[in-house]
């Protein structure tokens, strides 16, 4: 925001369309990063540091089937109740990543997942879209909408 | 955007604040209101009033379960197929609405949905995340991101 307002100032509304553009690759590319460290500490067990992706808030939301939640903490405790061993937690692959920034400030990604769980009858897989926010210790999750296929 | 800026170039980041409160509330009944006439378009079977509340774009996104829909007619076009009567269209029920605003001209909304329909052996309902932008004919939805309880 404070960027895109310093050029709005000196430069006016086209360049900061052209530096909008310009700028976005980065973040898209920081956004990215963080998405892979996820996958990455999922697939060796770590959940707290998968959780790090995440706005650690009262006011993040994670919403999926009939239920919308908000707070780190209840989110945190979901994924600890549902992936309690290393083996539950299985192998998380993201795909299709689809980044759109917002303002300088805000971005949205979705994309699809999938979890191979050994000795599962299905692979539970679905998309998300997942909004950002950028803070002074990078971008982070701040609401996370997943769904599963039917 | 434009009057965030002006807020910071005139009065600094604090009036920037109480003014992004004060100017939240018009956003959030407008908002509201197009969800609510949205409800009542499809209560009364009229699909394309219903469709108004969305934005009329290639870039509009519709996801859920384990897709991803890319553009306004593709989204339109699969409601028109997975609700072709009056009947199959049943009782549309939005409730537990919350409102954020981002920045001035983005706002998101949570909620869930519930569909009442004659016969049917379940009723469907989930939760949504209804990610707005203010266009110059009002506030349209972009992203809907809608899944189903289990």
């Amino acid at each position: 925001m404070k960027r895109a307002v310093l050029f709005l100032v000196l430069a006016g509304g086209s360049t900061l369309l052209a530096a909008s553009c310009t700028t976005a690759e980065p973040d898209r590319r920081e956004i990215l990063a963080v998405l892979a460290a996820q996958a990455e500490a999922w697939n060796r067990g770590d959940l707290d540091e998968f959780l790090t992706g995440y706005w650690r808030s009262e006011q993040t939301v994670f919403a999926g089937g009939d239920k919308v939640h908000r707070g780190f903490q209840a989110m945190a405790e979901r994924y600890r109740t549902a992936y309690p061993t290393r083996e539950k937690m299985g192998r998380l692959t993201f795909s299709n990543l689809a980044f759109e920034q917002l303002e300088g400030d805000r971005a949205v990604v979705t994309g699809s997942w999938e979890l191979e769980v050994a000795g599962a009858e299905k692979r539970p897989g679905g998309v998300f879209t997942l909004l950002w926010r950028r803070f002074g210790d990078g971008w982070k999750i701040v609401h996370d909408h997943t769904s599963s296929r039917p």
